[in-house]
């Protein structure tokens, strides 16, 4: 699929079908994550893939009782494994690191004909107790993955002119 | 161009052609950025479009005289409007959705025959003044946009195994 294409079809996807996701389109998601670029190449992030019914119910819980997020037969849990690094412009780099590969693996998914949706309401101490993670790694965010069981309307966008200035800000 | 293909072969491009790059070739871009989904759907992202040279110039001496980032023919500058907003899981939103927004552009870029690169290494400070951005505004990025001037080899990647955990995190 497109890149245009997977771009204006993405939507974020609170209904999925029971229906099990093959294992060839997971790892293609996730290829598409490790492949995405990083500020010094750092690579500061690590993907668990969570498949067991009863771990995923605990997510959806650590989501706010979000159940749709447990609903889906996958959910990506992104960490960042290193939480210090500054660059120059005075923006960490982690958020932004993981933020692109996960980005990917959101548009492969549509090339896939999957769902996903970002979730970043979710208690992350309550995240890291049910997947072991350790105290110093941070839970970035949540990916579920599955087959979509709605077809959303898109969230209304800004006008071009609302986000686009020309040489300066005014 | 597929989603995978873009993926694969999207570089960070840092040797561009002269050549001017086609105003429909910009819009598509920038819409792959309007189009990103966002944490609350706050789109709290502004895009200053730089082609004027002086300023190109002045944008690469404040990112530390990468001199590259000035002869991109189009330097797109991304700035978050809102920069107060923390998720549940203790994030901020604006850099993770400014970032899906701009790898969106990159990927678009790639489709288009276009380059792209990351730049995190400038003083903000100096961006804003070059660009009259508001004090209450933070420049993200800078992204040069141009047809690539190199075909660099892609940097390494962390294997699978070391970037994947299934259930937990050992």
């Amino acid at each position: 699929m497109d890149v245009s294409e997977a771009i204006r079809k993405r939507r974020s996807i609170r209904k999925y079908q029971a229906r099990k996701v093959e294992n060839d389109k997971i790892e293609r998601v996730l290829e598409a994550g490790r492949l995405a670029p990083s500020a010094k190449n750092l690579q500061e992030w690590r993907f668990i893939v969570v498949r067991d019914d009863g771990r995923r119910r605990r997510l959806a819980e650590a989501a706010k009782g979000q159940t749709f997020v447990g609903e889906a037969p996958v959910v990506i849990a992104a960490c960042a494994t290193m939480t210090d690094y500054v660059m120059t412009c005075g923006q960490l780099t982690y958020p932004i690191n993981l933020a692109i590969a996960v980005e990917h693996m959101v548009l492969q998914a549509v090339a896939e004909g999957l769902g996903t949706c970002w979730i970043g309401a979710f208690y992350e101490e309550e995240v890291k107790k049910v997947l072991n993670i350790p105290p110093e790694v941070r839970a970035v965010a949540l990916l579920p993955l599955g087959y979509p069981d709605e077809s959303p309307v898109s969230s209304p966008r800004k006008k071009m002119e609302e986000i686009i200035a020309f040489e300066t800000w005014k």
